[in-house]
C-alpha cells in the first residue's frame, strides 16, 4: 500500500477510496507524466548549477530520472492514493534513491509551478499538432480548389440556390477560415510558451534559483514575469480552447455541407467507404458518419470551453484546487479538435465530387436571375431596385423569358423592355452560369482567373505557416534533446 | 483481427486506426454493456413469445446471452474495429452460436432503438443514484440543523455581516434547495423511464413485435409513443444534465462557503483531514480541497450540458450519428454530480463547526442595526425610512450608542430620540443577537421554535422522497430479476 | 434631479453616470414594474390586517398604489439614479404621500424578498404563456398529422433516405417531444409559484407578519419554507431556462427540417410569404428566414442559460448583487422561447406541404430495402444478418432485381434465393412503400391505423394539458382581481 | 404605413406584427446605423469613380447620405416593417431622391456584404475601446503596485494564508493577465479589420467594382480574400467574444477578491461610496455591489459567447439568416466587457487599501513556515521533504518554537535540530515576513527590488500598447474624415 508523503506531517490519512478518487487527478495526469520528468531534469540541472544541491544527490536523482525518462514513470506512481502524478513520482524517486536525496528535488519549487509548467509543455505540443493538422487540411483544400476552378456549381444562401459559383470558390472560403484558425492557434501558442517554473507556490522562493536557465532548457520562450500569475492563471487554457472552438465551428459548417451534399437529394459528394458507415438494418444506406460525428465534436469542444470558463470564474488568487478540475477539459477539447482536423483532411482528400450533378444544378431555381437584373441595369439603364423588382415579379410568374419580363416591367414600373432594346438572345446569354461566373472577377470572386490568383497567393501564405510551425517544433525538439544530453552528462559525471 | 460484420455487405473496409477510433463509441460503451445484454434477453423472450424466432435459435442465443450476463461481455467485443459495443457483441454472439442463429437476434429492431434503450436504462440507474445521494445529503443537513437551532451566527448578504441568524437556519436554506433538486431529478426520471425498444431504425418494423412486453420485462413504465421520436430524441439527456447542473450550482454555493469558512479569517468550520490536503511546500496548510474540486465540478456538469445542447441543436429527424458524441457528455455530467453529492454528505457530516467563533461574530459590523431601526419604528413611532437613515448615519459615525443616535436623528430628520423616550438600556437590548433571532419567528425564519417546526416538516418530506426512491429502485430490481428468471427458463427449456 | 433615498444615510453620492448605469437594473425592471405594485398592495393589506401600520398611513399609501396600478408607475421612478424600480417607486410614493407615511411601506420586508417575489410573479406569467403556446403548437401538429396519415414520404437517418414513413408519423414525433416540453414547463411552474415575500433581507423580520396571507393574495401556492433560501436561490430561474432550452432544441430540429425541405433539392414544403423573405439582390429567392431565425433562437436561449449558470456558480449565501445581473438573461431566454413557439405554430399551420414530391421520393435510394431483407428472413428463412448482407451487396451493385440479389446471395453466403422460391414479383411487392408502411403497425409505428390511434390518444392528453394551463391562469387572475378589490376597499375605507 | 421595398416583387406582404418583430433586426441595428451611412458613401464614391453610376444620381444620393450622416438616419427607417436598417434606410433614400436614383446605390453589392462591413466597423471601434480601457486599468494597477512595493500582506492559496507577499506583487499578477488580454484583443482586431464590401450576396458581382478602394476609404487594412467567406463567416465575432470572455474571467477573479477583502473578516480594502451600495433594510451595510455585478458580468459575456457559438455550429455556406440572431450577442458581450473594464479601473483607483490590516495578517497561520523549512534545508542540511514534514508536524502541535520543532524532528525523522545548531533566534528570524519577502527576488518574485524592476518593465510594455492602440484609432479617424471630405466634394461637384 502506497502512502502519500505529502500528507505525512500535517494530515491523518483516513480517506475513503471514494474521496481519494474524487481528489486525485491521476486519470488526467497521464497527459503530463512525460513532461514531469523533463521538468525534474531541468530543475535538477539548475539546482546543481547554482550549487543548491550537492553533487552526490544530484547524480543519484538524475540517474533515477533518466531511467524514468527511458522506461516511463513506474506504474505504482499512478496509484490514486496519491493526489497526483507529482506526488506519486516523488514517492517513486524516494523509493529509488532514498529520502535523504529524493526529497531534495523539490527545493525551490512547488507542485503549483510544476504542474503549470507540465500543462504548458503538453499544450504547446498539442497546439503544434493542431497547427500542423490545419495546415494539412488547408493543403487539401487548396489542391482541390486548384483542380476545380472551372467546376461550376450552385452557390447557396439560406440553403436556396442563389447564384452560380465554382467548387474552387466554395472551398477557398473554407481555406480562408482555416487560415484564420491557424493564426488564432499561433497567437495562443505565443502566450502558452512561457515558463512558470520557479514561481513555487506563488511567491517564488528564497533559494537562489535561475528561472531563465530552466525556461531555456525546457524550450520556453521566456520565464513568466510574475510568480503569482504563473501559478494562478489558466487564461492560456481558455484561449487555446477558444481557438479550438472557433476552428471547430468552421469544421462543423463544412461537415454540415458534406452531410447535405451526401444526401440522395443532392449527390454532390460521396465520402470514401472508410469514412462512412452503414445501418444495422437498412443495408442500402451509406451514411456520412464521419462528418456527423465531427459536426458534433464542435459541441464537445464548446462544452469543454464552457466548463473551463465556469470553473475559472470568480476564483481568488492564487492557486485553488478548482484548477485541477479544469485540466481534463483542456485535454478533451484540444484532442477532439486535433483529431477532427486530421480526419477531416483525410475525408476531403478521399471524397468523390460529382461535378456533373453540380453543373446540372447550377442554373436551377432562377439562380442567374441576379445577373439578368444587373444586365437590365448596366445595358438597359433601369434603376437597380426597379430591375430587381421586375425580375422578381417574372420569377413569381414562373419564367424568365422575354414576354414574362416585358409584362412584369409594365406591371411594376410601367415601362417596356423591348422598347429599350432587350431581345430574347440577350436574356438567354445573361442566364448562362459559366458566363455569369467568369464575369465575377473582382478580388475574392469566383471567376477562374481570380481563383487561380487566390490559390497561388494562399499557397504562399500556407508555405509560410508550415515553415513557422516546423520551426517552432524544431526549437522544442532541439531544446529537449539538449536537456537529455546535459542530464546524461550530470548523471555520468 | 476482428471485422465489423455490419460493414461486410455495403462498405469496403479500408479505415485507418485513426478513423476507426474517431468513429467508434467503445470508450463510452462500457457504461451500457451490461444493459445491452438485458435488452437482448428481453427482445429474445418477446421474439420467441411471438414466434418470430424458432425454439432452437432462441435457446442457443439465450444460453450465450446468459453467459455474457454472468461473465461479462467478452473482451474482444470492445475492439475499436467495431463501431460500438452492439456490433462487437453481435460478432461475439455469432462466434458463439454461429451466424445461422446469431444473426437472428436483430430481427425487429435496430441499433438505433437498442442504444436508446440501453442509455435510458443506465441513466435511470444514475438518476436513482443521484436521488438517493441527495436524500442522504438532506438527511445530514437536517440532522445538523436539528443540532444547531440555538447556534447563533452572523448571516451575510454581499459577504457582509448583515443580521444574526442560526446555523440551523443557514443549513435549512440548502436543504430546501436540495429538496427542489430532488424534485427535478424525480421529474426527469419520469420522462426517462419509457422504452424505445421496437422503434427499430425509426419506423418500427413489419415483424409482429410486442413493445409492451419488452418494456415491462425491462422495468420501464411504458413503451414510447412514437417510434421516430423514440430513436431521435435526446431531450431526456438534456433534461437530466440540466437537473444535475442546477443541483451542482447549489452544491457549488455551499462549497464556496466551506472554503470561505475554512479560511483563517473566518474559522467557522474545519473539514476532516480526509477531505483536506496539504501543500507540497507549505507544511502549515490545511486546504479545503474537496470543497474546491466540488465547486469546480459545477463547471464540469455545466460544460457537459452546454456540449450536449450544442450537439443537439439543428439536427433533423431522425437518428444522426451526432447523437453518439452526445452520450459521453451525459455520463460525465451525471457521474460528476452523483459522486459530488456523495462526497458532500461525507464532508459535511465529518466537519467540525466552531460555534464559539460563530457566536463571537454574530453582532459584529452593526449586524443588529436593522433590529434597532425596527424598534425605533415599532416603539418610538419613526417612519421606517427615517429610522433606517438615522441608524445608517450613526453607523457611519462608528457607534450605535444613544448619543450618536441622537445626533444622527437631529441631523437626518430634525428630531430627538431621547425626547421620544429612547434609553441606553433599550438600545442595548435591541442590539442583542439572541433576542433579535428569537423574535424572527415568521414562517421560514431563524427563531429556534420556527426551525424546530421546519426540521420536523422537512423530515416528513424527506422520508417520503426516500420511500419514493426506494420504490422506484425496487421496481427495476424486481423486473430485472424476473427477466433473468424467464431467460433461464427459456435457455433450459 | 432625483436622489436615491436608500443612499442618504450611509453613503455619499458621488457616482458618475457610467457607474450609475452599471449598478442600475432599470432596463430590466420594466419587466416587473406592474408586479411590484401588486406586491406592495398585498404587503400593505397584510400590514394593516396585522395592525403594523396605522389606518391613515395605509389609506394614503393604498390610494397612491392604486393610482400607480391604474396609470402605471410614474416615469421619473425609472431614472437610473435609482438602483432599481423598487427604490424609484418608493421615492415616487414618498413624493405623493410624504415620508411620514411613504417610508412605512417597507416595514417587515426588504428589497431582497420584494424583487424575488416580483420575478416569480412575472416568470409564472411567462411560463403560462409558454405552456399555452406549446399547446397551440401541438394542436397544429396533431391537426396536420390527422390530415396526413396516408401521406407517404421518405423517412431519414443521417439525412439519407432510409425507409418510407408518413408525414403524420413524422409530425407526431415532434408532438411527442413538445408534449414532454409542456411537462417540463409545468414542473418548473410548480417550483416557481411559491412566495418569498416576508423573507425580508434573508432572516425574516421581527414584525408580526402573516406570510400565508400575502402569498394567498398574490395567487401563490404557498410561502417559501426558508427565508434565506427565499432570497438567495435562483434555481427556479435556471430550471425555467433549462426547460426553455430543451424545448428550443426541439424547435431548432423542426426548423432545420423546414429549411432543408424548402430547398430546391427537396421541395417538400413552402412557407407562406409572411414567414419568408427575399434577397436584396437575388429577386428569385424565397428564403425560409423565420425557420432560420428560430433555429438560431435555440442558441440565444442556451446562451441565456449558460450565462445564468455561470453567474450563479460559487455564490455564497444569502443575497449577492450578482443576482441582479442574472435576471435579464431570464427574461431574454423565456421571451425568445415564447415568441418562437407562437411563430412556429403560425409558420406550420400556413405552410404548404407538397405531398406529390414526398410520394415521389418515398422509394428513392433503395429505401424499402429493409423490408426486402425482412421478407428474405420471414418468408425464405435467411438469418437476419445474412439477408442484410445480401441486400447490401445488391445495393452496392446498383439494383434490387432478382438477378442481382441472386448473385449477391451466392457471393455473400453461397446460397441461391431462387432455389428457395424467391420470384421477381415477390421482390417488387416487397419494395412498395405503401405496403411497407401499412405493415409497420406496432405501437408508435407509421401505419395509418396506428397513427389514427396515436392522434386520438394525444388529443386527449393535449386537452388535459390545455385545461390545466387554463386552470392555473384562472387561479392567478382571480387572486389578483380580489387583491385589487380589497385594495380599493382599504383605500376607500 | 411603410412598406419594405424588397418584398414588393416576390412576396405578398401579409405578415403579422408578431412575425415582423420576430424577423426584424431593428433593435440591434441602432449599433450600426452610423456605419451604414459611411459604407454607403464609400460604395458610392467607388461606383462613381468606376463610372458605374452617373454623375447626377451620384450627386443626389451623396447629398442625401451626407444629410443622414449629419442628422442621423430618419426615424421612419427604424420601423419594424423593414427587416433591417439597410432596407429602412434605402426606403428613406428613395423617398428623398426618387427611385430612379435611389435604387442605384445597391448596384454591385448586397445586404450580405453591407451588414458584414457595418458589423466589422462597429466591432473594431468596440475592440479599440476595450483595448484603451484595459490599458487604463493596467495603468491603475501599475501605479498602485509602484506605491505598494513594501506593503507586506499575506498571500493565499486555497484562500488559506500561505506565505507573505506584497500588495505590489499581487497587483502585478493581475496586470500581467490583463496584459495578455490586451494581446488577445489586438490579435482579434487584426482579423476583424478586413473589408467584406464588394462580396455582394457571396459571389461578388459582375460590375467592375474596386474593392481595394472601398476598403481603403473605410479604414480597413485590406479587402477580404474570398467573397463567400466574407459574408458567411462570423468567426471574428466568436474570437472577439472569446477574448472578452477570457478577460472577464480575469476581472471576475479580481472582483471576487474585492468582495472578500471588503468583508468584515478581512477589511483589506474599502470601495469608495460611489462604487458601493447600502441595504434597504440594514442601514449599517456598505456592500461592494460594483464588484459583485462585475463578477457576474463574466457570466454575461460567457453566455453571449456560448449563444453565438451554438448559433454558428453546423450552418452551411454561405449566408443564413441565423447570423442576424448572432449579432445582438456580440454587442451585448463586448459592451459588457468594455464598460466593466472602465468601471473596474475607477473602482480600484478610488479604493482605500488598509495596509495595517494587511501587515497584521501577514504572519498569521504559520505563513512563514515554508521559509523556516527552507532554512532547515539550506542551513541545517535536512532533506527538503523531511524538513517539510518536521515543520508540518510542529504546526499540527500548534507552535513553531524551538521545543516543538525539536520534538517534531525526533518524531518524524529521529534527528535533533538543536544538535545541528538550530537556535530560537534563528527560528524567529526565519519567521519574519519582511525578511522572507525580501529574499524572494527571483524573476517575478515579491521582493521590492524585483517588483521595482517589474513595474518599470511593464510600464514600457504598456506605453507600447497604448501607442499601438492610439495609432489604430488614429488611422480609422483619418480614413473616415477623408471619406466625408471626398463625399462632400462629390456632392458639391
Amino acid at each position: 500500500m502506497h502512502r502519500d508523503l505529502l500528507r505525512r506531517g500535517r494530515l491523518s490519512d483516513d480517506r475513503t477510496g471514494e474521496v481519494m478518487h474524487f481528489l486525485s487527478s491521476m486519470t488526467a495526469d497521464h497527459w503530463i507524466a512525460e513532461m514531469d520528468i523533463q521538468v525534474d531534469m531541468a530543475h535538477l540541472l539548475m539546482l546543481r548549477e547554482k550549487e543548491i544541491i550537492g553533487e552526490d544527490a544530484a547524480r543519484a536523482l538524475m540517474g533515477a530520472l533518466l531511467s524514468f525518462h527511458e522506461d516511463g514513470v513506474p506504474e505504482e506512481a499512478y496509484d490514486e492514493c496519491f493526489e497526483d502524478i507529482h506526488a506519486g513520482k516523488e514517492a517513486a524517486l524516494i523509493a529509488r534513491v532514498g529520502e535523504e536525496f529524493g526529497g531534495r528535488l523539490h527545493m525551490g519549487r512547488s507542485r503549483n509551478d510544476e504542474v503549470a509548467t507540465c500543462i504548458r509543455m503538453r499544450l504547446r505540443e498539442e497546439l503544434l499538432g493542431c497547427m500542423a493538422a490545419v495546415c494539412d487540411l488547408r493543403r487539401v483544400l487548396l489542391d482541390l480548389a486548384a483542380a476545380h476552378r472551372e467546376t461550376i456549381m450552385p452557390g447557396f444562401t439560406h440553403l436556396q440556390h442563389a447564384q452560380p459559383t465554382t467548387l474552387a470558390h466554395h472551398l477557398l472560403a473554407y481555406e480562408a477560415a482555416f487560415g484564420r484558425d491557424f493564426g488564432r492557434l499561433a497567437d495562443a501558442y505565443g502566450r502558452v510558451n512561457e515558463c512558470p517554473l520557479g514561481a513555487a507556490a506563488f511567491a517564488s522562493t528564497g533559494y537562489p534559483i535561475d528561472r531563465a536557465m530552466t525556461a531555456g532548457l525546457l524550450g520556453f520562450e521566456r520565464p513568466m514575469g510574475n510568480s503569482m500569475d504563473a501559478v494562478a492563471t489558466r487564461d492560456f487554457a481558455l484561449e487555446s480552447l477558444s481557438a479550438c472552438t472557433v476552428m471547430m465551428t468552421n469544421a462543423s459548417r463544412l461537415c454540415e455541407e458534406m452531410v447535405v451534399w451526401s444526401s440522395a437529394f443532392v449527390r454532390f459528394v460521396q465520402l470514401a467507404d472508410g469514412y462512412s458507415s452503414t445501418s444495422s438494418i437498412m443495408p442500402q444506406k451509406k451514411n456520412p458518419d464521419t462528418a456527423e460525428i465531427m459536426r458534433a465534436k464542435a459541441g464537445t469542444v464548446a462544452g469543454a470551453l464552457a466548463g473551463a470558463t465556469t470553473i475559472t470564474k470568480g476564483l481568488p488568487m492564487s492557486y485553488n484546487r478548482d484548477l485541477q478540475e479544469l485540466t481534463p477539459h483542456l485535454w478533451r477539447g484540444v484532442a477532439a479538435a486535433r483529431e477532427s482536423l486530421v480526419v477531416l483532411a483525410g475525408m476531403l482528400s478521399t471524397a468523390t465530387f460529382d461535378t456533373d450533378r453540380m453543373a446540372a444544378e447550377s442554373d436551377r431555381g432562377f439562380s442567374t436571375a441576379t445577373e439578368l437584373a444587373d444586365v437590365l441595369v448596366r445595358e438597359y439603364g433601369l434603376p437597380f431596385r426597379t430591375a430587381h423588382s421586375v425580375v422578381g415579379r417574372a420569377v413569381k410568374q414562373g419564367a424568365l423569358d422575354l414576354a414574362t419580363l416585358e409584362a412584369a416591367a409594365e406591371e411594376v414600373a410601367g415601362l417596356s423592355l423591348t422598347e429599350r432594346g432587350l431581345t430574347a438572345e440577350r436574356v438567354a446569354a445573361a442566364l448562362d452560369p459559366a458566363i455569369s461566373v467568369a464575369e465575377r472577377n473582382a478580388i475574392g470572386g469566383p471567376a477562374p482567373d481570380e481563383t487561380a490568383r487566390a490559390v497561388a497567393a494562399r499557397n504562399t501564405d500556407l508555405a509560410a505557416d508550415e515553415a513557422a510551425t516546423a520551426g517552432l517544433a524544431k526549437a522544442i525538439e532541439t531544446a529537449l534533446a539538449r536537456l537529455v544530453d546535459e542530464a546524461r552528462r550530470l548523471a555520468e559525471a
